[in-house]
């Protein structure tokens, strides 16, 4: 049996859990608040990052994956069904593109400071937030939705032609900043009908479901019609 | 052809000539300075980062691989020979979180300040560095060296018991430390004996030999001896 470390609003943690759920993978699911550096999460990951994958029952050592990049290869690699990559070079090589820019830019330029000024110093800390880089995010954030919305006039998904992992981590990142009030869809048709659909879909949905206490999200967050 | 464009600077263009260089793949170089956003750069890769590699010879259109885990996965999978990433699952998420790592942790860390305050600063806009950054720097590098210390007491390579992406990476990016001074590595034996490996070999010694105009290394930089 696999078991996931996450955090709720760990966009990386939701890229994998998206990925798992599409490709069927099943697994238990472990709460972590990675700042808390608990001393067994730090054993499993010396990173301290969600998320983390651990199976347990192959008999001799468990095998531990770190790293949303390094899990959702091995499970490419590990099952053939629901291949997420794509078909052709070209469209492996576009996925993994997409994939570093939500990953990198995406978070660092929104994710990044959403989740230190309205999660962890409100939630965690009780502290006021930095107005100035949560609009800074909020700009950003917008200009991300440009960007999406210009992929999507030329295709049919993020990914290419198909859904595929470019679509899991644009949503796992955009449902975080969502969640934190950082995103205004008015103006993105594109990208809100794209966004749309991945919400309707029955893999995505428990991720919507579940809150983090003391931090509820805006009321159009799970909403369809947004 | 192939054509790789990078900056002599940038660690995670070294990650991919050095994985390059091992795997054979032969290829032209375009020096690129990522912050002066060349357009046709930039219609290459809109994240406006180095690399990108491109290859012109297809007859339609060009395979652009933008992104350096992309470029390093995308090798890994078209070309059989001296594979980078482990034979087995186990070996591969290893690797792959070690590359992580590095690219991620070791760059935010200890390349990204040394690189802002000791080249952009100092060799671009002819300012004062940060000292203060650069102590800070400095001190993540210590950590850093004494992880891969506590690895090699434990395996022969980084990667594992082989040589593979995982030293690739790590040498990539304690090369441009290096290059900006940032690592003191006295008191780092296992570290030492496996980066002197590492600068002894023929497909690593181009990286070292190259230099940034108004920026010279510190004398022990291309030293076998250090």
């Amino acid at each position: 049996m696999w078991r996931l470390y996450h955090f709720t609003l760990c966009p990386f943690s939701r890229k994998v859990r998206f990925a798992l759920a599409v490709k069927g993978v099943t697994h238990e699911l472990v709460q972590e608040r990675p700042w808390e550096k608990r001393p067994e999460f730090t054993a499993m990951n010396p990173a301290g990052q969600t998320p983390v994958m651990r199976r347990s029952d192959l008999g001799g050592t468990d095998l531990i994956l770190c790293d949303s990049v390094a899990i959702t290869e091995h499970f490419e690699e590990a099952l053939e069904r629901t291949p997420l990559l794509g078909a052709t070079p070209e469209a492996r090589a576009e996925t993994r593109r997409l994939v570093a820019w939500f990953d990198q830019k995406f978070y660092a330029e929104v994710n990044a400071p959403l989740l230190a000024e309205r999660m962890y110093k409100r939630a965690v800390l009780k502290g006021a937030p930095d107005g100035g880089m949560i609009r800074q995010a909020g700009r950003m954030a917008d200009m991300h939705l440009d960007y999406i919305d210009f992929l999507l006039e030329r295709r049919a998904w993020i990914s290419g032609g198909q859904f595929g992992l470019a679509d899991i981590a644009a949503a796992a990142h955009l449902s975080v900043a969502d969640y934190l009030a950082g995103l205004e869809w008015d103006g993105h048709e594109p990208a809100k009908t794209w966004y749309s659909a991945i919400k309707s879909r029955p893999t995505f949905r428990p991720l919507l479901a579940e809150r983090l206490e003391g931090l509820p999200p805006p009321p159009h967050y799970d909403k369809l019609d947004f």
